[in-house]
């Protein structure tokens, strides 16, 4: 951590120059470098911060626009953290701007401590279908899932091979706040394979090299929905290794879905098949 | 248009230098202001450019990067553009980067006019699918929905109210080719709604005020798929417009599915239901 002040907790802290070191701190965490020697994570507006709140996970910094609009919820989740001992800063919002890149920046935002994103802090028999994505580069991509996985119940998203960082602003923002509520895991794709196997669950790969239509498969929990790179797929051995290759029809010119896009589809139909008694 | 010259289609020109007007006029149709003014949108890559000469959409100007790999694609994309009289332009790939705004552009761009966006253009029973788009603020999402809309075999997107433009390179490129492929209609509600009326039709929104469960619906073609603002959602005086409002469960603790995600969840819903004997 790259800053410490005496009154933790305590008081509300007031920042007016753009050369602050606060303001530096937080500015390089939208760099993925500083955000991994920091292991620290930005997530802005009240919403997000809520919905993180509302999933047990305070921010350690609560950052505010001075002259920002008062709300019950920003109230609460400023108690909050002062009650946990976080830190309360309040600076101009054009200096927030230049925080959270934007021109019009929301009048709010946290400073997190990343997850732990093992393999082995997943219990697969909590849901009955996660999903994994395999050398996903989009941010945007990758936080749709986690909002995906949200909304069917999954248990969270695996992230194999190297894929875009699902702690950047970008994937916290599409993910709608899912980033708190799914859990997360990182792994090469050896390892993945290896926990799968080590117990149960059904591993099913999106492809087009398989005549199991996705509407007919038989999709058993926990099942592990697996979409590949935005323009390669999956490797071919990858999807060799799995239970199951289903193929989602494409009547079009085009030979591929948007990586986020098949993994809904795929993840709706599976969660169907799931449901029935 | 902004430039001629004398021996239009009959040679190539190169541009060595980053003041030209030709350069200029390329980076202005990043802009949209530009965009309508000119009436004519960027495509980016050897890809997208031969889905549009399959489709058998030519660019107006052909560039082309100085240096860059042969290729038969390309080879016979110059050709065509040649036969059609149109501009071929050689440039530094660092001008072509100028001009794509990426670090490392593709090898390729093209200047193509703007499609007719009028509802009268559609022929409503061309396909059983059409998706619409309201306030669609994400050209991510827009060329997404597009290339959504390519694989279910759907006629093509209209746009209510104010979305995005479907020609700016993010929705162009995110289309995947689709933007060339699928028909695309751009109009206010009222406008869209009286366009309907006068024909068969079924309008179906993607709703949360409606106990229909999206996999029981009584789709029927042409089928015509509404989804709202990534924010707001669908006016409520819309969705009561619609012939069917239909749910998509949300398991988890989030309202709503990215609106790409949703309309392609719904389309393939509905293809499924309009394909069964």
């Amino acid at each position: 951590m790259s800053f410490q002040h005496e009154n933790s907790g305590a008081e509300r802290r007031t920042i007016t120059g753009f050369s602050n070191p606060v303001v530096k701190f937080l500015r390089s965490l939208r760099d993925k470098k500083h955000r991994k020697r920091e292991q620290r994570f930005l997530a802005e507006g009240l919403r997000l911060l809520t919905d993180a709140r509302e999933a047990g996970i305070l921010p350690e910094t609560l950052v505010m626009a001075i002259g920002r609009d008062p709300h019950p919820l920003l109230s609460e989740l400023e108690a909050a953290v002062h009650a946990a001992g976080g830190d309360i800063i309040e600076m101009d919002v054009d200096i927030l701007a230049k925080v959270t890149g934007k021109d019009n920046p929301q009048a709010v935002a946290g400073v997190f401590a990343e997850f732990d994103t093992r393999l082995s802090n997943l219990n697969r028999n909590a849901a009955p279908i996660w999903l994994v994505a395999q050398a996903l580069r989009d941010p945007g991509n990758l936080g749709t899932m986690l909002r995906t996985g949200d909304a069917v119940g999954a248990g969270g998203l695996i992230l194999i091979d190297d894929c875009a960082d699902p702690f950047s602003v970008e994937a916290v923002r599409a993910s709608m706040g899912a980033i708190f509520t799914q859990k997360l895991a990182i792994a090469r794709w050896d390892e993945f394979h290896d926990w799968l196997r080590t117990g149960t669950g059904q591993l099913v790969a999106a492809s087009l090299r398989d005549p199991t239509d996705y509407r007919q498969a038989p999709y058993a929990a926990p099942c592990f929905l697996m979409v590949g790179n935005e323009s390669q797929g999956l490797p071919a051995a990858y999807e060799q290794a799995c239970d199951l290759r289903v193929t989602i029809p494409m009547l079009g010119r085009a030979d591929s879905l948007n990586a986020a896009v098949a993994g809904a589809v795929l993840a709706y139909e599976a969660l169907a098949h799931l449901r029935k008694p």
